[in-house]
C-alpha cells in the first residue's frame, strides 16, 4: 500500500512521533530506524519494517527503490510527506530522508540459543542510549550473539540506541531480565559468567575464557553490585594506569570482548 | 573575590553562557567544567578554576568548601548564583551545583614532549565530542601521554567531551594538528605511527608496537584518507566477524591502544 500525508495534524504523523517516546515504543510494540543505511541493513538481515517512511520528491535512489518494492510486497505500506512534516517525525532538523517502523523484537531469554555464538554481552543497569548502541556495535563486530539487557537499562528500541549500533540492531539478539531471572536461565545450561570488575586482581588478559562466554559490564557510575559479582565464574580487572579509576562502559565492554575473542579463537 | 549574581541578564551570566559555544571559547581562552567531580579531577592535577561558580544556598560539602579556599587563594573568584540563573548557565534541567571556568591549555605541537609516555593516541578528523571525551578517558587508562587531534575534529574544550572525559581532560595532553604540521613534527623525533586500518592485513595482535606509540584513529564514517595510512609505519586491522565493516571511533581506538600497552610493557 502507498500514500501520502500533506498534514501535520495527520494520526499517522502522531503516531511516528509518538515512537520518540519509550512509553509509546512498548504500548505499539514498535520502534523507528532512520536512514537509508539502517534500513539496507535491516533488509540484508531480512526484516523489512511495516512502514517505510519517505520525504516526497527526494532524489531517486536505487536501494531506495528496492527497498519500496520490498516493502510493498511483503505487505508492508510506502509513505511519502513534505520534508518538514518528515523532520517533525524524524525530530531533527537536518532529517534523514527515510524512516521505517519496525516490529519491535522478542527479548525474552526464552527465545536466546546460547549455543549460537561463543560470546554474549551483558549489561546491567546501563543508562545510556549511545553506550547500548555502542555495545551491539561491537558486539556484531566480535561475532557476539546478542546482548542481554539486566535490570533497568536504556532501551534498546530508543532511536539513538538504534542509531549508534550502526545495524547491529538487527544481527544481534536482544535479551531483556532481571537479575534474579537472568541467574536461573544462565544456570539452566552451559556458559561462563566473567564480570568486568574492579575488585578482583585477575587480569583481563591472564584469563581462562570459555564459550559460551557471557561477559558482563555494570552501570556507567556505579559498575556491578558486589553481590552480582560474587555470583559470576570469573572476576577480571582491565588494568587502569592514570589517575580514573573505570573506562566508558562501552569501552570496558569491547577491550573485554575483544581479549576475549582472541582467546577463544586463538 | 567572591560575590552573588541575582539576575539572569548580569554580564558574568552571558559570559558563562557563551562558554557553551566553541567561538566564544576560542576568542575568551576560556571553557566550562561542571560538576564536583570533574573540579575535584582537575584540583588534584594542581589546575584550579579561574572563576568557580556555584549555587546559592548549596548544602554544605568538605570537597567544595576546599575548592572554594584554594580558589581564592589562587586569586580566582567565587561566584554564587540561584539555581535557576546557575540552570541557564550549564543549560540544564537538573544543573550540576557546581561549575569552573578555566583557561584553555595550549594545543600546539611544540609544547608535548613524546618522550612522556609510550602511547599517545591521535584522531583525525573526529567528529563526535563524546567520542573526543571517551578517547581521552580512554588515554588515560592506558597511561598514554595525550590526544593529538588531526585537522578538523571536534572541540576538546566543549562541555561534551570534558564531560565525557570524567577528567581526562586535565591529565591527557591534548595536540591539535593539520596533517601537514603533525607529520614533520612526528619525523622530527622517534615515533612510530600507527594506523588503524581497514586495508591491511596485518592482525592488530600481530603488529611490533614500539614506544613511543602513536595510535592513529579515522573520522567516525570515512576512516583515514588512504594517502594518510600510507604514511603510517604501521598499518592494522582488528577483525571483524559480523555484519558492520567498521567500530565506534573511540571503542576501535581502546581496543588498540589495550594491545599496544599489553604488548609494550609484555
Amino acid at each position: 500500500m502507498r500514500r501520502t500525508i500533506t498534514g501535520f495534524s495527520n494520526p499517522t504523523v502522531k503516531f511516528l512521533r509518538s515512537l520518540r517516546e519509550k512509553k509509546h515504543r512498548r504500548r505499539e510494540g514498535k520502534f523507528l530506524a532512520e536512514g537509508l543505511r539502517l534500513l539496507t541493513d535491516a533488509r540484508a538481515c531480512g526484516i523489512l519494517p511495516e512502514q517505510l517512511v519517505m520525504a516526497s520528491g527526494r532524489p531517486p535512489h536505487p536501494l531506495l527503490d528496492e527497498l519500496e518494492r520490498a516493502v510493498v510486497a511483503s505487505g508492508g505500506e510506502v509513505i511519502e510527506m513534505d520534508e518538514d512534516i518528515l523532520a517533525k517525525v524524524t525530530g531533527k532538523d537536518n532529517p534523514q530522508a527515510v524512516a521505517g517502523v519496525f516490529a519491535e523484537f522478542d527479548t525474552r531469554l526464552a527465545g536466546i540459543d546460547r549455543h549460537a555464538a561463543p560470546i554474549w554481552l551483558v549489561a546491567q543497569a546501563l543508562r545510556d542510549p549511545g553506550n547500548l548502541g555502542t555495545m551491539l556495535r561491537t558486539g556484531d563486530a566480535v561475532g557476539a550473539g546478542g546482548l542481554i539487557l539486566i535490570d533497568d537499562c536504556a532501551d534498546p528500541f530508543s532511536v539513538e540506541a538504534v542509531r549508534a549500533s550502526m545495524g547491529a540492531v538487527f544481527t544481534q539478539r536482544i535479551g531483556t531480565a532481571r537479575w534474579d531471572e537472568f541467574i536461573p536461565w544462565l544456570r539452566s545450561g552451559p556458559g561462563q559468567l566473567v564480570a568486568a570488575s574492579l575488585r578482583d586482581p585477575t587480569d583481563y588478559r591472564q584469563a581462562a575464557y570459555a564459550a559460551p562466554c557471557f561477559l558482563l559490564i555494570g552501570n556507567e557510575s556505579q559498575g556491578l553490585p558486589e553481590t552480582y559479582e560474587a555470583e559470576c565464574d570469573l572476576r577480571v580487572t582491565i588494568p587502569m594506569r592514570g589517575r580514573a579509576d573505570s573506562l566508558n562502559a562501552a569501552v570496558a565492554g569491547a577491550v573485554l570482548a575483544y581479549e576475549a575473542l582472541a582467546r577463544l579463537e586463538g
